[in-house]
């Protein structure tokens, strides 16, 4: 099971948990607030694969589906994570349907993909089934962040194994000319976004956005999103801990 | 120097950040923000002396007096922290002068202590001239936490090398029979604060409390406390996810 | 709740897993397997103070209570686990009943001890209400394990606040003048321990114990032992390894 | 020196351990039980580079040849655990010649190949020869897992630089339509493996292959594997505890 | 500003620090000497990515531009240490024009190049105008060391987005035919640096190397080199150390 | 065999490696120089517990005995660092014949002390016979650095279990009344440790030295010394940098 297609199926939206702090302390606070699922970044983020582990190890216990954004797409990463339990895969810089079906290869043994076997984690999270149910159960979402990607975005959405796309709005504003904005306010960046996700929810497909603010979040919701970031851990904290100085300043 | 020193002696109020996570990520985000001090707890915080060492390194590059909550009026504890740069300690569970006595003892080298030589860190963070300067530029913090420190109170304060007192509530609480709360409102607790803030101001050492909100610690410092803290950069980024998943799911 | 204190209520037997290695991938797989609970080595074992706060975090999926064996009977040190969610406290050394009353005062909050309050992991794994219940959920074994420890067995099983205690055969041996030995086989060691059985469940405490070989184990089961641990996950290991190697050569 | 070519040039079975766990401890025990060599998997076991060197280093001490196997045939990857002093390397999805021609290019130094220079545990594990002797010292084992390798055997096993082959029985029954297995009973599996054998000695390289018990190990010998590893350290942990507790519960 | 940019515009040589140890406090103590910049070695060196952004932190307080040498041409691997603040790039193996122009894609935000946007460290230490200034503000050096980089060096020099190249003596002899040396005397390798600087200030970008000696350095410096490397941290610890032992023993 | 005990069993002199970073490259730099011995420092160095223990893997495999200085003299520090290996303690601060009397009793099993049975690492480093020779081999070495440890030197000296005794010159000077230097020149800091030497060998035990010159080294070692070290693996590292650098410069 993964509540992350569950919550699909069932037309609802994930609340996603984004995990840049490589501290387990740091995952147990995110996971403990409720997400359906959490991310750990891989890419953009501070952990590396040894301590992405252990975060996964961390919120194993919560209701929570474990995520990652991978650094690339790339078979050596993709199978790192998975053999840790992990049960989603972000896949930045998904440019064009061959990006596309080497991610599907890289996250699914044989034969829909070319998965190399040996997830001694997974094992311990998924069960004995694990080897028969993961292809079913991991979920792979496309990175749509650059011209190119939309340009591609139907071929995209519709290879086989694409479970969604999620769009990274930094990149594709710099990929469109402009300068990353945590919530884009561009009007071609914006139009952009409207377009993706129509397109793919035409082919099927989930949409997911990375948000610089709540109110960003809810508004995309609103236009047919169903996975949705809110920034990360660490941008939460810093924050919080600025608006309090602020607020004591005062 | 050490900007904690000269903001008291210039009767202004320390603003400090709390170093719970032992990610030196979050630790460069809190010292971004521009708290006057960050404390490293090492204490009820998730660093350990190791960790603790790079968080120092860290934050050495800010205008941010380097403190640490050490785990124990302990030598070997105190050394450590000191020889790794750190310039303030907050010393948990003074509950008498004798205690007071022997955090000076730990934390001064001779002849004002026992602290034994060899700070390597020190050296490279405070320059050439550390041994000399060491034990008038560190500053000591005890903690005030229970009953019987309360009793003590005066003695500990006009400790010869204390120069401040720190309260923790929740043990504060404890010990006077009560449930710990982030932002105490039992009458027995918030009178024996008062009391505190108003004995160590007539002794002639600064006050400092752990508060769990900003509008606690704007309460305090209106009533003479020159060091607040509000909670730690964890609950910093629990606090600002749980409220982000509220307002998603609202 | 407490999985071990269960079991003991209701009569039964704890089979108790032992993590000597620091590696949160051996913790799972040692969870994974159905001890009822298991226990982190920080006096023997390999993990230090940060590390087992991950062994914590990993094992928090499973039905297992997490247990600590400290380095020492010391605040600091008991206060650190306790914070990070471990449930049950097997403390060396305790040869009298002063050290007993050390290990209570150490690992309850006031007024029943002295503990600390800051339990950070401890609020997200036990729960809101952590606070109010520890005192009477986290448990106290006290290792029996010298000559002067069996001289005081009554006055230490008799202190408020010890659940049960734990006997460590090979320092016990070494206390009686004889080499330590995995599966003790000296009379007066296998005596001692008899009598150590006899006279706890006298007391009305839980007797534990520390076995090399699962015959031993459930021979003291046998003689009313209801806590047993078989070795260590690092003995496992190298058992079986060795046990491979030696059929290969064959 | 290399302990695996002296055995497989006398026409020896090299017996091999496989190191999952990312702990020194771990790593020191497997090495003490007497292995010929050790194998540190990069690709699904749980150490990460850096750890991965530690692990070399801890094992330096014993006579046992440190191996790797690697995540991929890549020249990053392959580069890092020779310059950390790694004597032997086994590389995954074998597949083609140049897949073969890839790894020796990535493992030698010119003119054989491509690696580049810079092996300082290299030098200090090997001696001051290191550069003058590393090409014909290090080993080469190409990992046959897949349907396309099986067709390729022979150029793979001419490759030059190739000294030889390791079955990845998991990997292979996925490649065939299989589900994988510890210890393969499917048909098509064994007459693979035993067909893999046969004409790797045909062409003169060393077979080895993975196995989930002494029994396949000791089967598999006697068709004319010289290099048979059995589990992993971290099964072997598990199994043991498993046995462990079934008997206590019995 | 980037100090080595600085020096380079005033016709200077840059003085650069080598940090092969994965150790904070090594690292602190070589940035304290005074170097004008220091590079983590993430090729040949010991820290790993996590443990580099550890570096980048604790030399963030010196005036000392932080670089890395990766360890591979990869878009994954350099985005990573830019990310984390890294403001100089040395890329390994830059064969051809083409090598070069990735290695350019790889460090430059769009339109330069594709570099993927996310870098919290990079905006904590470059500041709130990181996005807009980080194309000119990052160095690219390609390493000139096989014969085939030789024979391309005009191209290379030549393309646009690199600043200078770096010379790599051991790898160059070996590409040569023949064995490395810290301080080479073979005559064609010689030679062959000797055409390089002369090469590459006639296509206008900066020549450096990496040196065995302070000798060696200044030799070339002399003939026009503007970036100097003096082996490495670790070769300076343990060439001390031997020192001073022979010095012992004498 | 302890080759520190046959070194002085013979009349020669230890020369002795000083481990302050936490790095095992570092480490394993450092034996490879032929240091007679190594020692850890866990009070004024860098690592703590855990990559202590990796530590002495490392250098497990050189003709090196493996020696560490605590950071107090604690049953529970003395206890770690044997259990993992270690073969001679310094112990600093050792004041009176009673700490002298703690040290023996922190550092042999019983009968002759009561340090704890569970040396997993001492057994596969010292074989199946640890338990037996564990006393005999293992060295202690108390620290006389202070006015107080000088008027007790005698009784200190004579207690049993005592081997030898190590001059601390930089806290013996700050307990006479002066600046520490690494190589002292004060009269009554030298005269203090030609005092310790003469009278240390009059009372049978073996007198070593930190020193921070391999002058100083030689100086002492013709007044008796048998013991020295000549600052640290952190120290020699900055002092070739700085040399290197400014040679540069010249
Ligand atoms: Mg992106
Ligand atoms: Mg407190
Ligand atoms: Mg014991
Ligand atoms: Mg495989
Ligand atoms: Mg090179
Ligand atoms: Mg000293």
């Amino acid at each position: 099971p993964n509540k992350v297609r569950e919550i699909w199926a069932s037309g609802g939206v994930v609340k996603n948990g984004w995990l840049a702090l490589e501290s387990t302390m740091a995952a147990e606070g995110m996971a403990s607030v409720g997400w359906d699922s959490c991310t750990v970044d891989l890419q953009h983020g501070f952990a590396d694969e040894l301590s992405a582990r252990q975060l996964f190890q961390t919120i194993g216990r919560f209701d929570c589906t474990p995520m990652a954004r991978v650094a690339w797409n790339d078979p050596a990463k993709i199978m790192r994570v998975l053999d840790d339990g992990c049960y989603g895969i972000i896949c930045p810089m998904v440019n064009t349907p061959e990006d596309a079906a080497m991610l599907v290869k890289n996250s699914k043994f044989p034969p829909q993909g070319e998965r190399s076997y040996g997830p001694q984690r997974g094992l311990l999270y998924g069960g004995a089934d694990y080897a028969a149910k993961a292809n079913e159960t991991i979920i792979n979402m496309a990175m749509i962040e650059t011209r190119e990607a939309m340009s591609n975005l139907e071929t995209i959405c519709k290879t086989d194994g694409i479970d969604g796309i999620y769009v990274g709005p930094s990149d594709l504003a710099l990929s469109l000319g402009h300068l990353p904005a945590g919530v884009p306010t561009n009007a071609e960046v914006v139009g952009a976004i409207e377009e993706i996700v129509r397109r793919a929810r035409d082919c099927g497909v989930v949409a997911g956005i990375h948000c610089g603010s709540v109110e960003m979040a809810k508004d995309w919701i609103g236009k047919g999103f169903q996975f949705v970031t809110v920034y990360t851990d660490f941008v939460a904290m810093v924050t919080k801990a600025r608006e309090n100085l602020t607020a004591l300043n005062e």
